[in-house]
Formats: structure tokens, C-alpha cells, sequence
């Protein structure tokens, strides 16, 4: 058993690991040839050039000037310094409520620390019940937590007021944040600028008609139904985006012969866009070198490879080629726009006013309801474009397949593990591949492949894993990155909960607990898992100190990335472009990165009754994984979608189940404790906590899931009055394009660059008194 | 043990008590006397007079035409003669749905009853294991039931396959059933006339506003948010009806001066309204007595009880009265309308035209979801005027504390109940009112109370019930009498399945069975319950005839309406008007009469597979209640509020239930019987089932939920087409008024007249080819 001192010495030998990884950090990211990799975020938004082109050879790749090595921690400040409205506009809202979450831990843990560490450990402490029993090998850590309490005392009520505190404090901080963020979200989609998804609404389960083509049919349909903001008075400012269902590879969609034709074409155009990319890289290749040396007209061979055959003009062969492929190219989109076949019953349908769009997106539009089902349009860049096709009874049919499937993957995944372990053996090998068995019979080799071959299955398992939630999730049909992810990351959660929180507590897995569960009571579960919670202090302390501090610490050095970057630099890279294409920023990652959160807060909360020891190992995770996310978020990640926080509601309600699960489990504790006076009192904390969390479901969600008419009125308001003769229809034209298509248009627009935000708050206009009060000014305090 | 004979002179003595009502009934219904007690919805209806005002003396009270007496039993094909479209244009919609809960009982079991009998009962009769078994006393319904079959037998394998039969034929019945119904809401709300709610949405929790008052908040608000369709051109269209907080009557509000104020102020009013309606029905009664005998006016007393005093002439002194109580009316309505105090949060606002409402009402308005919100109004007839004041936060609580409340309710209610009757016995008595204890002594008496007392504590509790749970609802701040009725059909279900349900199945009380279902594991509890299912066959067959046939046979009786009316008749009736005051037609009563219909749902296709002899008196119970149900529906029944069918959602789901429920009872039978290897297979029919329901909740529901915008804009269409000069603010101007107000304003209009229905369907106006086709016609087909 771990001491207080062995957990010490874990405690430093971590420490000084994650200040090596800092260090080593520290030196690399001065280095200018590793620029890209620590700072790609700029990069992309342009706002950072090569540093290579300026100064010497050496200092082209080694950082000479030896005083910023001193500072070697000052990234620290620099990442905690930029102020959270600059943060919102330089990284999203998304990253900004993603760090919060990290800050909610240190809001709820730190009190509950100091707390927990002034009242709870005398209590535990001064026992003697673990110093009674002489045959039981004990440690200090034990000492501190519940276990040291004798049975019946009546030192338990002081856990009980305990559990209440924190139960209370936890729904106190939560419902602060929640109303925080919520106004957050408004503010940001009040203050921001013009984007075409504020008058998107998609439209899906388009009927088939056997007269009419799909865009015809939504032209009929929302002219009839929405005509005052639908219709202008002239039919051209229809604006109307088609999209074509393109890679859809699903084995599900195959039996429809129309999609496989899309999938076809549109698998050509793709095809063709990609190979005229190539060619504009060697034809941008070949300028540079040309511009380096214009004397000298750069040559290539025709034949296999450029090896042999007849020599020409480099630029000029290139630059008919990709003549040629724009030619092949809008021949090819032109077949796939105009063949009633790759058209999906789907589309994106603009309004001339947000006001309308809000009010189509909420309503019911046909009198079947899984026909015309329209929704708020995700922003372009989040849209999953693979899924709009898929028809309403598929729909449910995937959920229930789904559901099943990680039923299955959460309880069964151990036993095709263990049965590729029981393959992967060294006789197995030997068996498959013979001439290798001198080799293998090698002492050292062998002693290594049998060390290494038994968790090899289970490690490769644990890495695919969020990718077949994901394949799981995109499966199920969701429409837009953004729910994709949340999809991916609750199920992460349930994974997790149930394979480390769990089968942690009670050694054994999942599928033998699942059959434990079937044959335990319903009080019984609670005791079964609540006994052993106190004996796993010392392995859960452990574990975040090595998957959290270690791991957020492996974070912010990036070693992956930094090696394939400079692999690839120094391969593959050419052009400028090939450079640009090179960097990995990565991001934030919500579907893994929320549900490691998730543990850490149940963990604190399971522990912070029973053995509050753990509690400041966690609010280290907190702090540091803070400040190095923080970093990370301004130099490194690229946005690839806005939600606007439409997270939040899920991260609330893992927390809030975090919670009930600690007050079950305290209960369970408790009840084996001779302590059963106390349970009935614990028992009102899960209802209050269950009413608690359909308060806030009622009064908080619905900011994250509609978009008041109010809002949209007063933003309508505002920018008719400041721009009273926009031409909307130009501004929507080419948003809701499919990724191809737009390529297909464009050769140069590959890079999603961000669009730079309006820096300046919209000005009030003077409306009706009452109207300004409600809408836009008093609204954000009252929220 | 009841053999199959007993079971037999059982059903032959219900049959005969059943056709004992009928006769009675027959008989009754003849006698002109009786009319209004068998006819009343007739008189509602304007279409039948009084029959005593024709014929001689005797003919007025009995019928003495004899041959009438001959075809007792006509009533049964007259009543099912009434085609259903007349039927909804007779007695609603809701009506219908409900009648068609019995119908969908006949045709979910009538096939699954003629094939268990044709191959579950030979399966079952001819296996010999309880001849077997010589100690044990079994009857000939055991021998029919799945008791007979020998424990691991692959016989089995038939129950295996009769469970997904009953599975999908259940379900393909459900989902035909809900289609249907389905479109004949939507074709009733399409088809019917112009009524205020189409054009209203409810507005609550409208923000306090120190400056404005409640109704210039709501006339700004909604002129800025929705303003193409609050607002005409002229402001004087605006539709704004205010409320009026009256009668709240709980605890939970008194808190409020300005509530409190309200309830005074309306109390007033409302005793004023009383007292003029007394005196101008007495003056109706002596004009009347002046119109017989014209040549003497009517004298009376002033003083105490008219018995001395100085005469008067009555019909002046009454004129007189009914004048100042008039004046004394419209100056406390005009001091409660003027009282801000009294203006409670909460607004109807009309709109121009119904799109306009379905947008409001669908729609988030305000950044705050807890404010301004806005819901479909329910029909003027149908608001329950007690809760709309209700603000946000109280809501949730009072959920969460019915909630608790209800848990209790249903588990620990024999707690009192046992407590009253250890008081309430013959000691207790004797102690209490000592001067009875020689009569209390007597044997005949004394036996009598000791076999009555213990269970009128606990039938008095049944009989309150509903009101309990009703007065649970209101509580909980429904805002419509059809939502209260919905709550308390769900509530009075649960109690129901746990108190009669499963308490008969596993003999004991709801806490005990509680206690035993905590401290039983998962697998355990559906093992528990289904090995005692075929033990308990020829209970529930008692029960069916009990409750159901008799319960349905006296229902047509009236026998508690008759004694009533003919009490009244003979004491308190003076006019003509009390005694259409005296008649009492009752309702369908949702709220205790379906959730009888699914305690036989849920015995039917839990018996389906394990005891096939109870189908045939289910069957009996639904045809018989179906044609008496339809009379009364015709004949007496009055309609409280037109829901179109709301409560479909609610019955479809409580069926799928029930038929979960049957799957896992049968698991668990099955898995007690050695039967485990068809467990597995069982279990992926509630897998399904759960897929199905949320198919078509997802596919259903919203028909009755949200109202789509394609209709109201046909409707709107229609009627601007066909009316271009409606005035509809003069329609909607005294919509939504208080009754208390309605009643102060018209002495006359006290009863609820229901207005004749435009019997032509709406001409169809040639619109565009493609709205036509998506809108009216074709989508009826298509739904």
C-alpha cells in the first residue's frame, strides 16, 4: 500500500516530468524552424509570415539570441494574459467556453479543497479504527479518508452536512456558469457580423413529386407557405442552394441507385479538382524557380516519372494542363448539377430576414411531420455534408442500430480483444510466419513480444476508439461537425464511465459487472460500488497524475506534430503551400478531450466526502491543463466550426450525473458504515438535485437550442437602418456550396481562412422605448 | 380453484345482471319522466323539449304505449347507426378518438384471441405435467394456461413465436391506428369553422415592468417582435384580452399580497353574479306564475324567509332587485379590471391571421426562455383560469413536489388508511360517543359494523382518489382542463397498475412490493412477477366481469344521475330553468374512465401467450363498452372542451407500455420454466418495441402537439378568399373573458350553447398547382 510519502515522491518524480516536457517546450518552440509547428494558429490567420526569410543561414534554423531561453515559463503569463472578449474573437466563443470548463473545476474544487481539508481530515484523522486492526495493512492515505471511521459513529453526520454542502455549492457554481455562458452565447450571436446561416434554415425529407424537380418544389413551398419573407417582390432574389449527397459510403445508402450514381459523379469531379491542385503546385513550383532564375526556363521529360522522353517547357506544359482540367472540370460539374438523379430532397433555403428564418426554423412546416423538417442551418464550415440525404424512417432505424451497437462496444469490447491476445502469442506467430523463429526464440526479443503482444490489441483499441464513436455518430446522421462531436463525446463519457471509473472501483469488467448489476438489488449496486471507493484513492491519485498532469504537460510539446512536420518538410514540401499544408494545429478535439474532463469531476466529486485527499491532485489538472489549453488555444488550434457554445448543455449534465452518481455512492458508503440513520437524509439529495437539473434544463437550454424572434428583430432592426440597400442575395449566393463545387470554382480558395470580425459593437438604434429596454440592454442583466 | 365451469356460471350470472340493467334501463328511458336524466344532451343541444308539455296527465310522467316496451334492446343498433362523421359534429371530436380506444381493443385482440385459441390452447391442453402432479389442486383454466407445459420443454418455442406475433400485429394496429387518427385531426381542424383559438396563442410570465402596465407591454412588445401580423394599420385592431387572477385557492399563492387582492376583489364579483342569478330566477318564476293567471299579480313577504312582513308585488320587487345588483356588478367589475394588483402576467394575444398565431405560438420570443412564453391558446371553454398566473420558478417546484407527493401517494397510501381502521373499529366508537354503546352492542349492528368499517376507510379513499389526483394536477399549473384530465389519466394509470395491477399479480401491498423490488436484482423482479401470472387468471377473469361488464351495464343505468334529478325535480325546481340546472349529463371522464381501458389493455396482451381464456372476456368487456359508450356519448354525455383528439399520444404510449411490460413478464415466466435458451431471442422484442414507439412519436406526435404552418396558411387562404371584409377583431373581442365577467355582463347566457357547425366543406380556391397539391388534397393521403 502507498504511503503519504511514496503518493510524495510519485507526486515530484511527475512534477519534474512535466517541467522537463515545459523545458524541452521552452527551447523548441524559440527555434524558428519549428515556428509552424508552435504557432500555426497565426499562421493561418495570417497574421505570421516565415521567419526563415529574414537573417542569417543559422539563425534561419537555431535560435542564437540566448536570452529568451532565460524566460523559459514566461509563455505562461503570455497565455493567461489576452483578455477574454480578444480570446472570443481571436479563437471563437467554442474555445472560450471550452476553457471555462477547466475554470468551473477550479471554481467548484478549490472551496470544496480548503473545506474539505479544515473539517474533514481531523475528522478522519483523529480516529484510530485502521490502527485498531492490527491483521490489515494500511496507509496513511487510508488514515485520512472515511475508512478510518469506526462503524455507527456518529462522525458520519459531519460527511453527511458535507455531502449537502457540496451538492449545494456544485449546483450554486453551475447554474452561475450556466447563466454566464448562456448570456455569453446571446451576446455573441447578437454582436456578431452578417453570416449567411443567420437566414439559413435547412430544409430535409423533401416529398419526392413526380412533376416537379426538388428546387422547384421548395420555390412552390416556401413561396406559398413563407411568402412575406420568403418571397421578395422580384422572383430572381430566390436564393436557393442545391447540394449533391457526394461520398456517402455507407454499405446502408448502397441499395439506392440514385445515390450510388452521385457518389459516382461526384467522386469524377473530385478526382479531377485533386489532380488540377497537383498541377498548380508543380506550375507554382517551377515559377518560383523560374523567378529565382530567369535566365533559365525550368525543363521536364515527358515520359514515366519525368525520367526520360522528350523535354519542354515546364510552365507552359503545366499551365495547359490545368487549362485543360478547368475545362474537364465545369463539364463535369455541369453533368452532376444538372442530372435530377444526384439531387437529394434537401436544401438550404435563405430568407430576406433573420426574423423569417427563425421563424421557419422553429415551427412545423407540413402537416407530416417528418416531411419539410426544417432546422437552423449550421455555419457552412460545420456542415457534414455526407448525412442530408438520409430519410426520416433511416434515421430512427440507425439510432436503435446505434444504440445497440455501443451497448455492445461498451460491455462486449473485451472479448474480441482477449481473443486476438490469445492469438497474438509467440507460438501463434512462430505458426504464421516460420522463418522468423530464430529470431523470435532470441531471449531478449522474446521476453519483449511477450511482454508487449498482450496489451498491443487492447492499446490499438483504446486509440481507434473515438474513431468509431465518431464512425458511429456520422452512422446516426448528424448534419453538422459541431453535433457530431457532442454525439462522440457522450458516448466517450458513457465509455468511460462505465471501462475506467467503474472497472477501477471494482476490479473486473465491464461485461462482469454489467452481470452483477443484472443480478444485484437496486441497494445493493450503490454499496457494492461504494465500499470500494475509499480503497482506490492511492490508484486514482496515480492515475491523474499520469494521464493528467503528465498527459496535458505531453500536450503542449506536440511531439507528434512536430515530427511529421519536419518529416514532411523535409520530403515533401516544395512550395509555400506544401508548407502551409504540412502544419497539423489540430483542435481542441471536444469529443475526447470533454470526457477526460468529466472524469476528473466526477472523481472530485465521488472523493471529496469520502477521501478529500485526491482533491488537490485534481485542482493541479485543473490549473495546469488551464494555462496550457489556454496557450494552445491562441498559438496553436484551428477552429474548424462556431457553435457558439452549444456544448455547454451536455458538459452541465455529465456534472450534474457526476454528482448524483457521488451522492448514490456516499449513500451506498454510508449505508455499509452501520450509518443508516443518515441514508433517508442523503436521499433528498438526488431528487433535489434531479429537480435542480430540470430547472436548468427549462430555464437555461432553450438559449442553446433556439434563437429568439426578439433577438432577431432587433439585429434585423439594426442593420436595415445601417444598410438600408444590401443586396442580400449576392451576400447568400455561394454559401452553401459543397466543398467540391467550391473547389471546382476556385483554385486558389482551398485554405479556409477566417473572415476577420467587425471589431466595433453594433450601435442601438432608437426604437420604442419599451423595445430597446426588452431587446437588446436591460435583457443581458436580467438573464 | 375455479374449474372452468364455475367460471362459466360466473360469467352467465354477469351476463344475466348485465341484461338485468339493460331491461331496467329499457324501461326507464321510456318513461317521459325520465327524459332529461336519459336525453340531456338532446336538451343541451336545443333539439328536445320537455315531453310533459304534451298529452294527458298520466302520459306526462309514464309511457304507456306498450309496443315500445317490446324492442328493449333497439338502442343498441341506434346508437351504433350514427356514422362518425355525424358522430364528430354531434359530440366532438374527442369523443370519437375516445370511442375508438374500444374499437382499437377489439381489433388488437379478436385476431390474436382466434389464433391463441386455435393453436396456444391445444398446445397447452395436451400435456399431462399438472395431472402429474397428485398433491397439487389445479383447475381446467390452469390446464389452458402455460402452468401445463413441462418445465425446459420445447413447446416453449409456440409462446416464442405467439410473442412476436402479438408484438408486431399490436404494433402494426397502433401505428395504423395513430395514422388515422392523426389525419382526422388534422382534417377536423382543417374542416372546422372559424373559432378565437385558431387566431390566439397564450402569452405567460410576461416580465414585471415598473413603468408600463402588463397590457402595454404586451401591446409594444408584439408590435415590435411580430409586426406584419400582430399589428393592422390602424392600432385599434389590436387584440389584447386581459385576466383576471380569481379564485386561487392555495396555500402555495397566499403568499402574494397582489394575488390575494385579486381573490377578493374577484370573490366579490362572483357572489354578486350569484345573487342576481337567484333573484332574476325567481322572478322568472312569478312572471311565470303571472302569465298563467294574469288577473292576480304575485304577492310576497319581505321579511324573514318571506314568512312576515309587509307584501309586496314580487315581479317588481325582483326588477328591482335584479337593477341595483346590475349597477352594484359593473362597478366592481370596473374597480377589479382598473386594479393593476389584479392584472396577473399572462395575455391572449390574437393575430390577424392564424399563421401568424402557429408562428407565435411555436416560436421562442424572448433571450429569456422563462419569459414571454407563448403556447397555442387552448379553447375558451377548455382554460382552467386558476394557473395562469403561475411564474417560472414556482412551476418547477411544484412538479418536483407532486412528483414526491404522488410517489408517496401510491406507496405509502395504505399507511393511513390502515391507521384509520385500527381507530375506526367498534372500541374506538364506544370510546368516542359513549351513548350509542347499547345500540352499537347489538349483534346484528355490531356485526354489521365490524364487517363494514375496515373497508370503508379504504373505498372512501378509492372513491376520492381522483380528486386527489386531480386537484394534484391543478396544483401543478396546467393551464387547460383537457391537459389536467390528461395528468391525472397518467397518474391514475400508475396508481392503478401498481395497486391493482401488480398487487394482485404478487399478493401484498405496493410498500411491500417496493421494499421487495429494491432488494431484488434486475433479472429477479420480472421472474418474480411472471410465475405468478397464470396463477392469477381466474382472478382477473372475476374481475373483468365485476368491474367491467357490470361497471359498463350500470353505466348505461344512471342510477346515481336518476335519483338526483328526480330529487331535485321534486324539491328545489320552480323554473324551467333550474330544471335544465337539475339535469346532470356528466362527462366522458378521461381522467378515470381510460385508464380503466388500459388495466384491460395491459391484462390482454399479458395474458395473450401465457393464459388465452382471458381474452374472450376482454373482448366481451371492450364490444360492450364500445356500444354503451356510444349511446351515452349520443344521447347523454356533455362536452366540457373539443381537444381534437390530444390525448392519442398518451393512450398510444400507455399501449406500448403495457405490451413492454407483457414482453418482459413473459421473459421472466419463460426463464423460471428452464426456458433460458428463448430468453435471449425475447429480448430483443422490447429492444424493438422501444425502436417503434420512438418511430412514431417522433412520426406522430407532433400532429398533436404543433399545428403546421402549410394548414393555417390554407385556412387563411380560404377564408380571405371567401370572407374579404371579415371584421375579425369584433370576432375575437369577448373571446377570452373570464366567465365571472361573461356572466356579469349577460344574465341570460349562462349556459354553454354549442354553436351549429357550417355543414359545407370549404371550396378549395385555385391556387398554384403545387400548394394545392402539398396542402389540402393529396396530403391527406399521404400522411
Amino acid at each position: 500500500m502507498a504511503t503519504l510519502s511514496d503518493i510524495g515522491v510519485a507526486a515530484v518524480i511527475n512534477i519534474l516530468t512535466a517541467f522537463a516536457f515545459f523545458i524541452a517546450f521552452a527551447i523548441l518552440r524559440l527555434q524558428p524552424v519549428n515556428d509552424r509547428v508552435y504557432f500555426p494558429k497565426w499562421y493561418l490567420k495570417g497574421l505570421r509570415s516565415s521567419p526563415i526569410k529574414t537573417g542569417g543561414l543559422a539563425s534561419k534554423f537555431v535560435n542564437l539570441d540566448f536570452r529568451s531561453y532565460i524566460k523559459f515559463l514566461n509563455w505562461m503569463p503570455q497565455a493567461l494574459r489576452m483578455p477574454e472578449p480578444e480570446l472570443i474573437d481571436h479563437a471563437g466563443l467554442d474555445s472560450v467556453v471550452y476553457l471555462r470548463i477547466y475554470l468551473l473545476g477550479l471554481k467548484i474544487f478549490f472551496p470544496i479543497a480548503c473545506l474539505a481539508f479544515t473539517v474533514m481530515v481531523p475528522v478522519n484523522w483523529t480516529n484510530t479504527t485502521l490502527d485498531k486492526l492490527q491483521n490489515l495493512t494500511f496507509s496513511d492515505i487510508d488514515k485520512l479518508s472515511i475508512s478510518n471511521i469506526p462503524n455507527g459513529s456518529s462522525r458520519f453526520w459531519v460527511h453527511l452536512c458535507m455531502a449537502y454542502v457540496i451538492s449545494f455549492w456544485t449546483c450554486f457554481v453551475l447554474k452561475r456558469e450556466y447563466k454566464i455562458i448562456g448570456s455569453m452565447r446571446l451576446q455573441f450571436l447578437a454582436s456578431d457580423q452578417r453570416r449567411p446561416d443567420q437566414f439559413t434554415v435547412l430544409v430535409r425529407n423533401i416529398p419526392p413529386d413526380p412533376d416537379e424537380s426538388v428546387s422547384e418544389l421548395v420555390e412552390h413551398f416556401f413561396k406559398v407557405n413563407h411568402p412575406d419573407y420568403y418571397l421578395t417582390y422580384q422572383v430572381t432574389t430566390l436564393i436557393l442552394l442545391r447540394m449533391i449527397h457526394l461520398d456517402s459510403c455507407f454499405w446502408f445508402d448502397s441499395c439506392f441507385l440514385s445515390t450510388k450514381q452521385a457518389v459516382y459523379n461526384a467522386n469524377k469531379l473530385s478526382e479531377l479538382v485533386q489532380k488540377r491542385k497537383k498541377c498548380q503546385n508543380w506550375l507554382d513550383y517551377y515559377q518560383n524557380k523560374h523567378s529565382r532564375n530567369p535566365s533559365k526556363r525550368p525543363m521536364i521529360k515527358v515520359g514515366f516519372l519525368g525520367c526520360w522522353g522528350e523535354e519542354v517547357d515546364a510552365i507552359d506544359r503545366y499551365t495547359e494542363k490545368i487549362e485543360g482540367l478547368t475545362r474537364k472540370i465545369s463539364e463535369e460539374k455541369e453533368k452532376v448539377t444538372s442530372s435530377t438523379k444526384s439531387l437529394v430532397p434537401a436544401a438550404f433555403v435563405s430568407f430576406k430576414r433573420r426574423w423569417g428564418a427563425v421563424v421557419c426554423a422553429q415551427t412545423q412546416q407540413s402537416r407530416n411531420p417528418t416531411e419539410w423538417l426544417t432546422e437552423w442551418a449550421p455555419e457552412p464550415r460545420d456542415i457534414y455534408w455526407d448525412n442530408l440525404a438520409l430519410p426520416y424512417v433511416h434515421l430512427t432505424i440507425r439510432r436503435l442500430v446505434i444504440a445497440v451497437a455501443f451497448f455492445f462496444l461498451t460491455f462486449f469490447f473485451m472479448i474480441p480483444i482477449a481473443f486476438v491476445q490469445t492469438l497474438a502469442n509467440i507460438e501463434g506467430i512462430e505458426k504464421a510466419v516460420p522463418f522468423l523463429k530464430p529470431l523470435i526464440e532470441m531471449k531478449a526479443i522474446k521476453s519483449f513480444i511477450q511482454g508487449f503482444l498482450p496489451g498491443i490489441a487492447l492499446k490499438i483499441f483504446l486509440i481507434v476508439l473515438p474513431s468509431i464513436l465518431m464512425f458511429m455518430s456520422k452512422f446516426e446522421g448528424f448534419i453538422s461537425k459541431s453535433s457530431l462531436e457532442r454525439r462522440c463525446a457522450s458516448r466517450y463519457y458513457m465509455f468511460q464511465f462505465i471501462n475506467v471509473f467503474l472497472c477501477s472501483i471494482i476490479a473486473g469488467t465491464a461485461l462482469q459487472q454489467l452481470n452483477s448489476f443484472l443480478n444485484q438489488s437496486a441497494t445493493e449496486i450503490p454499496k457494492t460500488i461504494g465500499v470500494s471507493i475509499p480503497m482506490k484513492a492511492t490508484f486514482f491519485i496515480t492515475y491523474i497524475m499520469v494521464d493528467g498532469w503528465a498527459g496535458v504537460a505531453g500536450e503542449i510539446l506536440r511531439l507528434k506534430p512536430l515530427v511529421i512536420y519536419h518529416l514532411k518538410n523535409f520530403f515533401l514540401v516544395k512550395t509555400e503551400k506544401d508548407r502551409e499544408e504540412a502544419m497539423d494545429p489540430g483542435t481542441i478535439g471536444f469529443n475526447t478531450g470533454e470526457p477526460q474532463i468529466q472524469l476528473y469531476f466526477i472523481l472530485g466529486l465521488v472523493y471529496a466526502a469520502v477521501s478529500p485527499i485526491l482533491l488537490p491532485f485534481i485542482l493541479v489538472f485543473f490549473a495546469l491543463a488551464y494555462v496550457v489549453y489556454r496557450h494552445q488555444i491562441i498559438n496553436v488550434y484551428n477552429q474548424e466550426y462556431e457553435s457558439a457554445g452549444a456544448f455547454w448543455p451536455d458538459v452541465h449534465r455529465r456534472i450534474v450525473i457526476a454528482l448524483i452518481v457521488s451522492q448514490l455512492l456516499l449513500m451506498g458508503l454510508l449505508s455499509t458504515k452501520h450509518a443508516s440513520r443518515s441514508t433517508p437524509l442523503l436521499f433528498i439529495l438526488p431528487v433535489l438535485t434531479i429537480g435542480f437539473h430540470r430547472f436548468c434544463k427549462g430555464r437555461y437550454e432553450p438559449v442553446f437550442v433556439r434563437y429568439p424572434l426578439q433577438d432577431a428583430m432587433v439585429k434585423d432592426t439594426l442593420e436595415r437602418t445601417k444598410e438600408p440597400n444590401l443586396n442580400l442575395k449576392t451576400f447568400l449566393q455561394n454559401a452553401y456550396v459543397h466543398p467540391v463545387f467550391k473547389a471546382a470554382d476556385n483554385v486558389k480558395d482551398e485554405m479556409v481562412v477566417e473572415e476577420p470580425r467587425a471589431d466595433q459593437t453594433p450601435d442601438l438604434v432608437a426604437t420604442k422605448r419599451s423595445s430597446k429596454r426588452h431587446t437588446s440592454g436591460s435583457s443581458f442583466e436580467t438573464f
